[in-house]
């Protein structure tokens, strides 16, 4: 058995030294961050492996969509899955808005009058969706072309005027899929289109197809989950009747014992045949607005 | 300012005579408890109340179908939002199945050669899998002629064969949404039929419609979560171009502090427009499997 | 393997009834409560178990003071080891105060300045403190006369001039057992007197030998923890050289992946000789102001 | 207000040149991390600032014990309160023992034959008591001459034989405060004397006073809070008669809406009168183990 070593944190260490460092202790907290950047590391560097990135939860409002971005850009990932809050919460900063830095404690009630949309100490203008819809109206044929989610979003990233996680993905050919993008600001906006007497003939089913053949295609299969819900799901079970995954990272904030897909430790994927026994994976219990911009700084000192 | 009684239980109280006790305490989880069951109560009799149930989570594998079942069957809910999950552990039950109780320590490769998914302590047999395929096939003419989720689960529900939430929603006119239905063993069945060239000519959005009018059109609206995800923010919504929902009840073991949809207190969603700033809401932190019975039987004391 | 059965709840069911009906589906939560319920009923109704009641959290601010003083005047309880914050609220509310139904919301500062002191969203007014000075000031002859935590804990009680924990146990000869005493308002009276010259020779391990005899002369041992803490480590030191606790439920928010004495799952303690392996264990993932009326009432169903 | 800049990580960014741009963010885990790293750095640095750092947990098992020593050999702490479990573990290793890594999945039963006692994925070998008692046998003459918990623990750093935290705290001049120190592996070593008719008059009160004298004579205070527990409250209510802390930082993974001290955001803390409403403070959720080496690296950048 070997044994936990004191961590030693010493003046200049860079982010990766510090990775290295709590490798040698092992365990808890620290031995699972460590875990969990060496396997993303590896997952990114092994030329044969799809890199499924799976993203739940207020990370542009967070702060955390260039990370995102930067992932994509770097081609660290190959199939990007989010959610529809995320892709509007970016296309409205592509369209010029930002959001606040707030107060968890501001009373909820003014704030409405005032216009501004909560998300615990996040702020979001609510006339953004005056914008939206406009740029959804000037857009809409070439919208209207798209008939998966996924080719709804490659064509929303290209022409999302300025960086954004649906250009980067755009440009850089990685295909997002969002299984649940009615459930958003986007899908409110189609809904605005449909009430118009507009038609997005967009299949709900059609991009299983794709992402179960990206993960029965590839040689070997790699997961990272920040946070749970549907993009952690969906990824999941595009595993289920391929190899199963090597790789898995999770960062999430869940918890095991009351059942449900986003807190379930990425082991408990061995049993449904979505993960390969032999492979390695890192469960971090973990804020990602405090875990992705580390992780990312480990990376970008290993990689390339 | 009223004080904290200190809760009193004697031998033979009813469960609603518990919740009126808790009342009393009216902090912390008693409290909350019982704000709860009084505003669920009232969410279900107000006549001029549209009840939106959003439900997340393991709840069929952790033995709470049937009072799903039951708020349906005694028609308390009028709109009822899920997962995909959920309503795949509830049909793969009305083709005969079980779900087993199992143990979070168990070895998961040795499950999945024993053929178990496991969902922490509780299990599902791998099969059920082939015997959803076949069912899927036989019906496929009836399900190939749906153009939204809703009305695609409608018809399944038609053709569930025992007790099921999908039959009993179905029986009783209220209509089941899913925005993420692609993400589940339903989902996957679709998929086979996909692979086989039938076609599913689902629409990914016209659902909104719907649920959108549901809530535009009635006098009031009430919601209940129980989890989060996509379920609670399909719903939430639905409210935000409406006058909001007037009563909400929220169980959840998700936190807010992470600035996630799953975690936010209801009140977040006044800044939003999504609720009343005048209504009524409770957020109980506790695990569904715990509380809903608890509640339910509380009910189940006063209405009717 | 067992199914899962569906949780059926009639109308008029007991409590009782709910617990048993809730063992039928015997995973997640539900599972875990109704298990909970039936060991505790267990360990109360077994003649050789001596049952050992670790606390802490705010309880008292919470509601659940009647319920701990049922219990020990039941005598269902044979040891309790509490927090002194716990002490001080009891013996606050037994020297005439409140505790008051607050807000989460409310500004600290505001209420800093009407005198209140905020616990969540109870509150307890500030000029508790000159009146328990008041109180320790006249008993002061009495209470230096202790030479034990447990025994000032005693004389304490005696004095208690309300029905309270403290009287409660006193009238009973349940010992309490407080090791961080010093760590609570009654500490700060203590260090009051203190600065007036008042000499307490209490000696701050002498408890220690009395809590290990009483669990090494039992034939069994039970451990009730709600919440974790000093406490429950105290109780489960007891056990290390003795028999370890044949009978265990643990009501607890706390979670096990930090590795903290809190938030272990009761089985961590067979690893240690603190539990039998032969025992009986429920962990239940709840807030005990939900969970502990509810329990209360199932067991004065069986129990006399 | 201001806007939320997303945070843009890139090759060779220093710890503290993350910090810095996770301050832009602002909001969420990134910006109370940042906010965290900023306010210890002045209260380090403050030279009117006493610092008392409060840490509860499993932080030796966890690997944290060296980075607890440098906060103390670089005199960034003035006062250390603690768990007696920390100091038990932390004493083990002076003797001359390791932790292990292990897995929170290992049989207990089988690990209990095997001599390991378990903390999460974190071993210690059972046969530490042995030699602890030896210890204590030799060492007992010096310990029974303390009269204090903070005098014996002094005592007890004189005579660590290794590198420890009860040794840097001695050689430093640091009070070690640690009220429940009955609750602990030290507390049953001192039981195994008191069984051979050895007395230890030690009182367990008299620490009060050192503390709240503490608290009082500095000009401004600083709390550093790692975990909840009587670390954390014993020295709150040394700050409840003086003018409360100044600055304020608390590592958690326990939340706030169950009404216990743990989990309690620092805010509360002002209606108390504990903590300074002109104060600045930082309530960060996260795993110590994963915090505390980051932190550490940040303030040893532009400490010194």
């Amino acid at each position: 058995m070997k044994p936990v070593h004191q961590v030693k944190i010493t003046k200049g260490m860079s982010v990766y030294q510090i990775v290295e460092e709590l490798e040698k202790a092992g365990v808890m907290g620290a031995g699972r961050f460590s875990r969990a950047a060496k396997i993303l590391q590896k997952m990114i560097q092994d030329k044969e492996c799809t890199v499924f990135f799976g993203q739940a939860g207020a990370m542009v409002p967070g702060g955390m969509k260039q990370i995102i971005i930067d992932f994509l850009q770097n081609k660290w990932v190959d199939v990007f899955v989010t959610t529809g809050a995320t892709l509007t919460h970016d296309i409205v900063e592509a369209l010029g808005f930002k959001h606040y830095q707030g107060s968890a404690h501001d009373n909820d009630e003014k704030l409405h009058k005032q216009g501004y949309d909560r998300m615990w100490d996040s702020y979001m203008q609510n006339n953004v969706y005056e914008k939206l819809e406009k740029f959804f109206q000037e857009n809409k044929e070439l919208l209207m072309q798209a008939t998966s989610i996924r080719e709804f979003l490659t064509k929303l990233g290209s022409i999302t005027p300025k960086e954004s996680i649906l250009r980067t993905a755009h440009d850089n050919n990685i295909p997002i899929f969002c299984p649940a993008l009615a459930d958003s600001g986007i899908g409110l906006m189609i809904w605005g289109q449909l009430e118009k007497g507009n038609n997005f003939p967009i299949n709900a089913f059609s991009d299983i197809k794709e992402i179960i053949r990206r993960s029965l295609d590839s040689k070997k299969n790699g997961v990272f989950y920040v946070g749970g819900g549907v993009p952690k799901n969906f990824i999941q079970q595009s595993m289920q009747f391929s190899k199963g995954a090597y790789y898995g990272v999770q960062v999430s904030t869940d918890v095991p014992h009351y059942g449900g897909s986003s807190g379930a430790p990425l082991h408990e994927g061995i049993s449904w045949g979505k993960l390969d026994p032999r492979g390695e994976y890192a469960d971090l219990y973990c804020d990602a607005t405090i875990a992705l911009p580390i992780l990312h700084a480990a990376l970008l000192e290993k990689i390339n």
